[in-house]
Formats: C-alpha cells, structure tokens, sequence
C-alpha cells in the first residue's frame, strides 16, 4: 500500500471512531493539526489518563481490570469510590500522553522528533521502521498501590494527596500537547513543503 | 567518525567508567555480550534503580536531590533512613532497566529491536537517527509521594509496602536483561554476521 492510501485508511478509522466518540476529546485538535501535514498520520494516541487499575500479579496485563478510567482530572471521591471495588491489588496510575504519528520517511521521523523533544516530550522514538511510526510520550508519571488483595492499604488523606499529584502530572502532560501543537503550527509552512 | 572509530571510542569510555566502579554491576554481562558484536556499540544504560528523590518542583529535575539511590532491591529500613533527609517532595520511585545502543545502520537497528521486544522489553525505539540509537525499556514503574514539604506522610506499615513492590519490578526488569542477554547469545552466528 502506498503513503497516499495508508494514509487515507487511517484517517478513515480516526473519522469513525471520532464520530463513535471512542477518541479522547482533549487530543483531537493535536492530531488534526498533526494530519494537516501530508507527510504524518496519527494512529492510536491518547492525551493521558489517570486510571484505577485492579492487577492480580505485576505486569499481568492480560487480567487487569479498569476499575476507574479518565482522561481527565478527577476528584479523589471518584478514586475513592472505584477503590471500593478492589479484589485484588490496586494501583492509582497517573500516565503520559502518548501519540503515534506514522511519517511518510525517514527524514519527515526525524523532524517530527526535533519538534517534540523541543516541546517538552523527552521521550520520543521511532517504534516501527514499517512506517516509521514515532512515539512521542514523557515521564509525567504516578503508580502507587491503594489495596493488597482486595484490602485498601491507605487513607483518605493519602488518596486526597495522590489524587493531587496524579491531577497536577495529568495537567503537565496536557500542556505539553498544547505546546506541540502550537510548534507545529509555527512551522507549518516549512511542515508543509516536506 | 566512521563506525569503526566511534565504537573504539565509546568502548574506551566504557572500560574507564568500568574502572572507576561507574557502571551498575548487574549490566556488565550484557553490554559485554552486545559489544561483541561489531554492529553494535553500547552507550549509557542502567539495570534499573530504586531511588528516593526530593524534588522541590513537579518536573524541576535540575533541583532534585537524591536522597538515596540504589542499583538492587532495599531493605524498607534504607527507605526509610533516606526519607529522613527530607526537605520537600519526596518520592519513593523504582525505574525500569534503560539500555542505549548504537547500531551501526538502520537494519541493525531493526534486529535488535525486534530482539528486545521479544525479551519482554515493549518499549522499544530509536531515539536518535545519527547513530541509530536504540533506547530499550520497559514499563515497570512505581512512583509514589512519601513525603511534602519535608513532612512525611506515610506510615511505616505503607513504606514497607513500597519497598516491597519496588523490589518486586525491580527484579522483574533484571530478569528481562537476562532474557535479552540470553537471546543474543543464541543468535550468536547470525548477529555475528551483519
């Protein structure tokens, strides 16, 4: 398949999954500015989120359970209550933004990563070299357990001052979106010519 | 520089570093094994740590202090000894193993990112495009606030907890160096051969 067609096949599933509202709100004026650029194609990307997440054995990915799940702040009464239906351990995670940009070649992959790296993402890499997708993501980051086999192991104060830190590193991540976006919009003449 | 040159020379700051006690124990067997390979070259890398880090600002990095740093799991008592320092935001965070490679060209690159992924290691990527610089990482991550404003706010029961669970992904990133330095090892010939 050709950049053209690829390109095309992915705007497609970003289309339907916009309109089935299955796309973080936050991140949609990013990856159309992203998309504007003949050269890029975003796939999955996400704006950051702060989840309640149930995990029977570390790294166990497979059976952990989404107790709670927002891409935006929340207020510790939410952690809280997901924390209610702990069965196993639960950790409150606070994740990065991460966004997938596949690049028409090699050359628009490394401008892409300039670009985010002097946004404030300190960690950018191509992943795939099918089509040169570059991850762009950083350290804003929270994991802490809230309960051992289904037993809540902190307090309310403590839940209060995690939900805290996981906002505040929640808010970090999204300026930097915003950053992104406005850098690539600057440049969006020098963007375009690629 | 030509490959040649640049990897005799960053084997040199290897060997100096190696003397000097530098570099983490536990990473010497695999940055020896992917040395041996003339395609590749290791630069900075880290077995992964716990460390305990006060940090006066979310995202100040340039004011943080580490109050205590560690290459191996801890005793929750050395924890709890570090905390003691305190004088901000204290944080209590194990990180994964980080591994940098440079390849001597983007097939390489490739290979070994294909090589690490099948390890376990899902964070994979090339960081810099200059000498192809493969970052190896992984997601065990726990970061969690043990105190603010210098004034502790978890219980000696929870510190224990921490430690236990720093421990616990700390050994599971050692494990997946074994895993990678095992599965080069037994592609010997072929990687010998690029």
């Amino acid at each position: 398949m050709n950049w053209v067609e690829f390109k095309r096949k992915k705007l497609e599933i970003l289309e339907r999954a916009k309109e089935k509202r299955e796309v973080d709100e936050d991140i949609i004026p990013l990856l159309d500015t992203i998309n504007s650029f003949d050269c890029f194609v975003t796939t999955s990307s996400c704006s950051g989120r702060i989840v309640v997440l149930d995990v029977p054995k570390i790294g166990d990915k497979l059976n952990a359970k989404f107790l709670g799940k927002w891409h935006r702040t929340v207020d510790w009464k939410e952690v809280a209550k997901a924390l209610e239906k702990s069965t196993s351990t639960t950790w409150l995670i606070s994740d990065p933004p991460i966004v997938h940009v596949a690049c028409r070649d090699l050359e628009c992959a490394r401008i892409l990563m300039r670009i985010a790296n002097e946004s404030g993402f300190r960690r950018c890499g191509i992943i795939s070299l099918n089509r040169f997708v570059v991850e762009i993501t950083s350290f804003e980051k929270l994991e802490a357990p809230l309960a051992v086999n289904g037993k809540i192991v902190v307090d309310e104060g403590y839940i209060k001052l995690l939900t805290d830190f996981a906002n505040e590193k929640l808010l970090r991540g999204k300026e930097k979106l915003e950053r992104l976006k406005s850098k690539l919009s600057s440049r969006k003449s020098f963007l375009r010519a690629l």
